[in-house]
């Protein structure tokens, strides 16, 4: 009997698609009854993130523990938080659930580790960027973390808040080139995509090399946490 | 205050996302917390539809039920159901549950009807087909129901269980075009993809001329019943 999957959802809408579209395309499965079980909250109700953590915003903790309880009640036995940045609250909100609660920067640093990698770049909000989520996560497998020159990272937050959060500006108006190779330059061997918008964005631009997308992390560690069998081993 | 959506999903798993994400594409928002709270319950414990209703197979209306009433006491204002063929059941399930329960074939009619279609081609499931589920939601508009020749029939369940569900046929492989063609002769002045698996078979091939998707129907029906601001006024 597989486990049911619950996601805190909403931290936006669309990535809680791209986790749950990524979960059924990476469970081995041939027909409908052979998918597990998920249940997604949406929960719009989430205030931003990174506002919270930088800017005084309101706090997105009692929301996401709402959410996490409604899905408890509904039959999850597994947790999953298709956002970055919330994970700066995931003591707060795992001390309040009962069931295991997936931690996606824990879950990547491990995937990082398995290839060997020593410095890992990040593209994220600048709430996981200053509070250290992703930093922390890869220093406790001896990963360096790099990070994009204040410019660069003005425009991955345009990418992740004006190119997919609102649509008001064309993805290709961002220079995405120009963001790698900054991080490249301070010794980034591979990108990652540590905001679940921006697996979305870079799908859309055709850019996938030396990209590790942190869903997909999520995704195939809660395949195999369901008891499911995946149909790939990697997430690569 | 916008109302919360309860999407009874997993008939497929891939066209609950399919709807949850043309929800989202057709609301008006700049930010997450302007976008409609949505609940979805992938149910994959809910069996076949078109084995229920042609071949004595174990009846779905139970989980459906089950799903229905999670997302009732989850807090969903409005109940969505993401399988053409399962609205056979429509009436035993609305009758399970306090919230409104909208209607996908009732929705696609009235936008058929709203266009003056007289015959509309019919792409879905034996058990929709047999049923007549469409035929007799169209025929309250006085629009005429025109289905494939045995032969092409079968390979629009091909489409559905091969191509979508199981992924196990390549998708061009089936002959939609000549599906098509058996539909025109038959009067059809536009294509009905009444499968909720279809929109994305087709979306993959790139076919959009003269079609209507009844998942986008049901989304921009859904947009409005939740009170938020539509970005589109026509679902064609």
């Amino acid at each position: 009997m597989k486990k049911t999957i619950g996601i805190i959802g909403g931290m936006g809408p669309a990535a809680t698609c791209d986790l749950m579209e990524k979960i059924i395309a990476l469970t081995d499965a041939s027909r409908d009854q052979e998918h597990i079980h998920q249940i997604a909250d949406v929960n719009t109700a989430i205030p931003d993130r990174t506002a919270a953590i930088l800017h005084g915003g309101a706090d997105p903790l009692p929301e996401m523990v709402k959410s996490a309880k409604r899905l408890e009640a509904a039959g999850a036995e597994i947790l999953l938080l298709p956002c970055n940045t919330a994970h700066y609250f995931y003591d707060g909100l795992a001390s309040q659930v009962t069931v295991p609660l997936l931690h996606m920067p824990e879950e990547t640093a491990r995937v990082l580790a398995g290839r060997g990698v020593r410095t890992a770049g990040i593209l994220a909000t600048d709430g996981t960027v200053q509070s250290g989520v992703y930093g922390k996560a890869l220093a406790r497998y001896g990963i360096r973390a790099a990070y994009p020159s204040p410019a660069m990272q003005e425009q991955v937050m345009r990418l992740i808040y004006d190119g997919v959060k609102s649509r008001s500006v064309p993805l290709r108006d961002v220079p995405v080139g120009d963001i790698l190779a900054d991080l490249r330059d301070k010794g980034a061997e591979v990108f990652v995509l540590a905001c679940t918008e921006l697996p979305i964005a870079f799908a859309e631009l055709g850019v996938r090399d030396g990209c590790l997308d942190p869903t997909r992390v999520l995704a195939l560690a809660a395949v195999r946490a369901a008891g499911a069998r995946p149909t790939v081993s990697d997430p690569w």
